[in-house]
């Protein structure tokens, strides 16, 4: 195949609930297969008929033939590498550059955009959802009735008293991760983010980098998700998660409003700044990059640039990383080429018209 | 009076010869009238006698009323700083805060723009005269003229053995300092500005700070000027910095197309970058301003800011300075106000049409 669909990709339009402050709300659900091994005794074998079992019954179901099947063996490396920049996809999926990822790897995509199941990952199965703004509730729903689906005709592994069986321990019980992706700028200015953070914690919830566990934080995006999985009910977890992130979207709020209020011209001189060197600079490495978008998108909260959508800076998040770059470049860049093309790609998307204030085409186009 | 006039102001229209390197091109005639006491030995009565006798024997001149005398016990302290801004006067004129000028001093404006005189600064003339870019030779014949004119008309006081008397024995004999504002952008970044400044002090010349003796090097700006006034003649010592100016400018092409060769990518980021932050910042202090306007100005002369021209820096960097932002805001400013006020000159000035490629307005409309 040539070109990846563009179908996936609806959770950077920078709609949805809260969207000021939350990027995107993501559910996950873990699944494994009764009668193939998983966790660590995993075998190739397993992970290929574990594969047709999941097509099989889709095919046999509501889906038909309208789902995409993106086998790992059938893609090359920089399109599995663009599938994890789309966050579509973990690392674990991927896998190494040395040994790349197993037989039987993929990801299917639903028709509809958000729902998605990778196949061998950590588990057999992970049900994902992906939205725009705050929806977890919409995430939990989609996620559930495909878990619904491919139940009626797939004996997952369940165990009576400890829930469905996954490949991580913490994992057991519901199989349920909900994460919220914040963007806290106005708590990182205040210095009030670690006390947030530490709250965070000790209710049952963590907080990561963009690029989940074990990533750093950049550009101060948070991923919140709930840690503990085992013998609570699934629509608890998640409206436990709502109600903590409503709590952590007001103290942004008021976060906002005490940075205006204590320095409301060095913010707009931070914000503007950072605007003129997106818009000038010849090149940008990602981090740097990163720093000024999260100053935009501050700006862009407090109605500082009435004419920027936070949709334009979802797309040049998405499409300045490595894989998307060198798939746009038809080659393979250096680290200095990636930076003068990342540079190159920033100014045009905010030359669009749309980055002009007519937000109006968004995601739904085929931005491939 | 209300407003001071514009004229003596052509110095910024960023034209002339060499005007990539070159701002603009200073002489000046140091002489004193025999009868009155100079230097050291100079009294305040004998200040105003001596405008008097310049005023009157202007008007029997061929100037008849045409030119305009700025006495400074008639103007306020913030003209004063206002003309000391436009390099019309000097600190020395102008006095310190606490005594300010004394009494006689003045500036007379002739028709002719860029020809002035400032009556009783450290000699009882100063005949200047100021051009944009390379013009060391025009500079001098209008001084001269002027020279002649007032000397026909004023016993100067002249020594056959020395030349003329001035207050400082550097003075004495020409009465004639030359300077050249160069932007060596090239050679600061190539690290070779060390070695010619020190061939430059070798050959008589030395270069000094944008406002003169004393004055800090900001934004890569040299003033270089003659050293020696003794025992040469006028026309000798403009042709030889006039000849040492051409060679510097040499160097410091050579210098840019090096740092191009070496890092064009770099450069370019640097330029736009610059650009980028003087269009939408929101707070500039000067000295930031004078090191991003310097690597603008640098994209200019690189011809990569092609629809820029380096008048409208020019005007930048006059009309922030401190006495003019209070000129225009009426009222005295904070030093955190006047960095706003500075930036928004700034953002304004570049987003004028003129700034976009139609540079014909230029200085010659009255810019107050």
């Amino acid at each position: 195949m040539k070109t990846l669909p563009s179908c996936g990709l609806n959770w950077i339009s920078g709609s949805g609930e809260s969207s000021e402050v939350v990027l995107s709300t993501r559910v996950r659900l873990a699944r494994n297969v009764q009668g193939f091994r998983f966790g660590n005794n995993f075998v190739e074998s397993d992970g290929v008929s574990v594969l047709n079992r999941v097509r099989s019954s889709l095919r046999e179901n509501d889906y038909g033939d309208a789902c995409v099947f993106l086998e790992f063996d059938q893609i090359n490396r920089l399109q599995q590498r663009i599938l994890l920049e789309r966050r579509l996809v973990s690392p674990e999926l991927v896998g190494t550059e040395e040994d790349g990822p197993p037989s039987g790897s993929a990801l299917i995509l639903a028709p509809n955009d958000g729902l998605s199941v990778m196949v061998n990952e950590e588990d057999h199965l992970r049900i994902q959802t992906i939205f725009s703004g705050l929806a977890l509730s919409q995430a939990w729903h989609m996620a559930d009735e495909m878990d619904e689906l491919l139940g009626s005709a797939i004996p997952f592994a369940y165990h009576n008293e400890f829930g469905f069986l996954t490949s991580c321990p913490s994992n057991v019980g519901s199989g349920l991760r909900a994460s919220v992706l914040v963007h806290l700028p106005g708590l990182v200015l205040t210095n009030e983010i670690g006390k947030v953070l530490e709250g965070i914690s000790q209710i049952g919830l963590t907080a990561r980098g963009l690029y989940g566990e074990g990533s750093d934080v950049v550009g101060n995006f948070f991923q919140i998700s709930n840690q503990t999985t085992l013998g609570k009910i699934e629509e608890n977890l998640v409206d436990h998660l709502e109600t903590m992130i409503r709590r952590v979207i007001g103290y942004e709020h008021e976060a906002r409003q005490v940075v205006m209020k204590n320095g409301a011209n060095i913010t707009e001189d931070r914000v503007w700044r950072a605007y003129g060197l997106l818009k000038y600079s010849r090149s940008l490495s990602f981090a740097e990059l990163m720093g000024l978008l999260s100053r935009v998108r501050l700006g862009i909260g407090l109605k500082l640039l009435p004419d920027l959508g936070v949709y334009t800076l979802n797309k040049i998040m998405l499409f300045t990383q490595r894989a998307h770059l060198e798939e746009a470049a038809g080659r393979p860049l250096t680290s200095t080429e990636r930076n003068l093309y990342r540079a190159t790609y920033v100014r045009k998307a905010l030359n669009t018209k749309e980055a002009q204030g007519d937000d109006e085409e968004k995601a739904s186009s085929n931005i491939l």
